[in-house]
């Protein structure tokens, strides 16, 4: 079993790299929750459906999140009522959180209702959240504590970042099978996701950092910065507020101890020298997962870097 | 003030003939409710709606409920998680019933809920919903008890009716207003509804049948029934099924009591030797609501009958 900690878009196209590589149902995700929230009355869990409909080949390739070819009729409409409309989701998403909705009211635990979408889109990656209890990411600004989908949506991520918490974390339990995942991983990935944003949600719930830590097989992170920028927003600007060097070494420290080997851009190659000391053996590969070739290639070098045949 | 009590479709279509006729600032619509269900964890309205969207310009001439160019996306995608998908809810459709459910869940009653959404629409017309109480229409059948839009979507109205019962009518109360725009109605009409389906339900809530009996201004119904068929189904079906005649005088003969007069259509001119001595004045006229024309003067013959000048 192939274990991997991922966020939302750049998570999910590694995940779906490693899934176009390796028989699909060798791959665990654990996927960050704590970007999670209600809009008008609806449970939504972007990260999760991310990853879903990235696997299921449904995923709206250029933004990295919804359906491709998307419509937002439903939206259109709130407005009338006088609804925030800020957080864009479309007519066929809606069916995923209405459904979702509904089984939590039902009372089913969120792990369960992650599988059941999951299989109704035929995924055959096992997908968990990280918790079923509920972590929300906070993101502390000059004006506020702000949620992290508004932090992020409604204000581009534009407000400096004075400090970030994971609301519930400390009380939060690893969803059933999150551990045993970490323990009885051949190999485990931290995706090239945000660091702040969704790899530390998940390394906040007790017990999962510690997992990794102790896990005495091939650990490997991706980097999502390269060369001094974020792949997808907001990393770099998480990383700025909290006092981080936005680069490969600041992702190299924040994972130290957790991680055997990180694989960097060829664009930051001169900075293994770096990072090597921290005790993270660096892999140097091109790193964008522009199209399918190149998800593939990082897919290859990452299973290399862990020793994992295909 | 001119009061109607209405179902849906056909409900809405005389309504919004007056809206066209008089001010609609003076019309009170008083609606079924009783139709009411819960679909998807969403709380669904159907006569309310349907008359809101008719009053807004925005229904579908054609089906008489929904939008025009309404598109289904979400509940196309609610197939894969294995949802009956025969209740049509559309795209746009959904926004409402979404705004609806969580107003509904911050504990509004359901009158503040349909004239939050009424005024969404901008429109004039006052609506009440006949109660704020939860009354459900229940069809039985051989095959057992059927709620009412489970029976006329999902089975087409085919199975044959055994019995029509609105469960919790009893210990319901009229909705705020309810009783006043009857009392003080300067007349009283009966939309051209299915008399079981939709009228009935809003006759069943204690005290509304008592003050349209004791009302002592014009009180005008129009026949849905037309030369022994229903404009809309299932009117017909449930007046066969609890033992009425199909025609305009089984119509008559339910009003009985609570209107002065009854307009029927051309077609049904020479029952009115039968209707009238049931105290019920006949105005024969083309009833078939088929364009603006055919709304317009229908609704100036009800005005007409009931002694209202536009």
């Amino acid at each position: 079993m192939i274990t991997v900690l991922c966020g939302g878009v750049g998570g999910s196209r590694f995940v779906r790299a490693l899934a176009s590589t390796i028989e699909p149902e060798r791959i665990t995700a654990i996927i960050n929750t704590a970007d999670d929230d209600e809009f008008h009355g609806l449970y939504v869990s972007p990260d999760p459906d991310i990853v879903t409909y990235a696997l299921a080949g449904e995923v709206d390739e250029e933004r990295g999140w919804g359906f491709r070819g998307e419509t937002f009729r439903w939206l259109e409409h709130m407005r009338r009522f006088g609804h925030e409309t800020w957080f864009q989701i479309g007519d066929r998403d809606l069916a995923t959180h209405i459904h979702r909705t509904r089984l939590l009211r039902d009372d089913l635990p969120l792990s369960a209702v992650v599988a059941d979408i999951a299989r109704g889109f035929g995924v055959r990656v096992r997908l968990l959240p990280m918790s079923d209890d509920r972590v929300r990411t906070v993101v502390e600004t000059d004006g506020g504590d702000v949620p992290f989908q508004r932090f992020l949506i409604e204000r581009h991520a534009q407000d400096p970042v004075r400090g970030v918490r994971f609301e519930g974390a400390g009380a939060a339990r690893p969803a059933p099978g999150v551990l045993d995942a970490i323990r009885e991983a051949e190999a485990l990935f931290i995706a090239p996701s945000n660091p702040i944003g969704s790899i530390a949600p998940i390394l906040a719930v007790p017990g999962i950092r510690e997992a990794v830590a102790q896990l005495d097989r091939p650990r490997i992170a991706v980097s999502p910065i390269i060369a001094g920028r974020s792949l997808q927003p907001p990393a770099a600007e998480m990383m700025a507020g909290l006092g981080h060097v936005v680069d490969v070494t600041g992702v190299a420290r924040m994972y130290a101890g957790l991680i055997d080997g990180l694989i960097i851009d060829e664009a930051d190659g001169d900075r293994a020298a770096e990072i090597e000391p921290l005790g993270v053996r660096c892999i140097v590969a091109p790193t964008l997962m522009r199209d399918e070739a190149a998800r593939r290639h990082l897919a290859a070098v990452a299973l290399d870097a862990a020793g994992i045949t295909p």
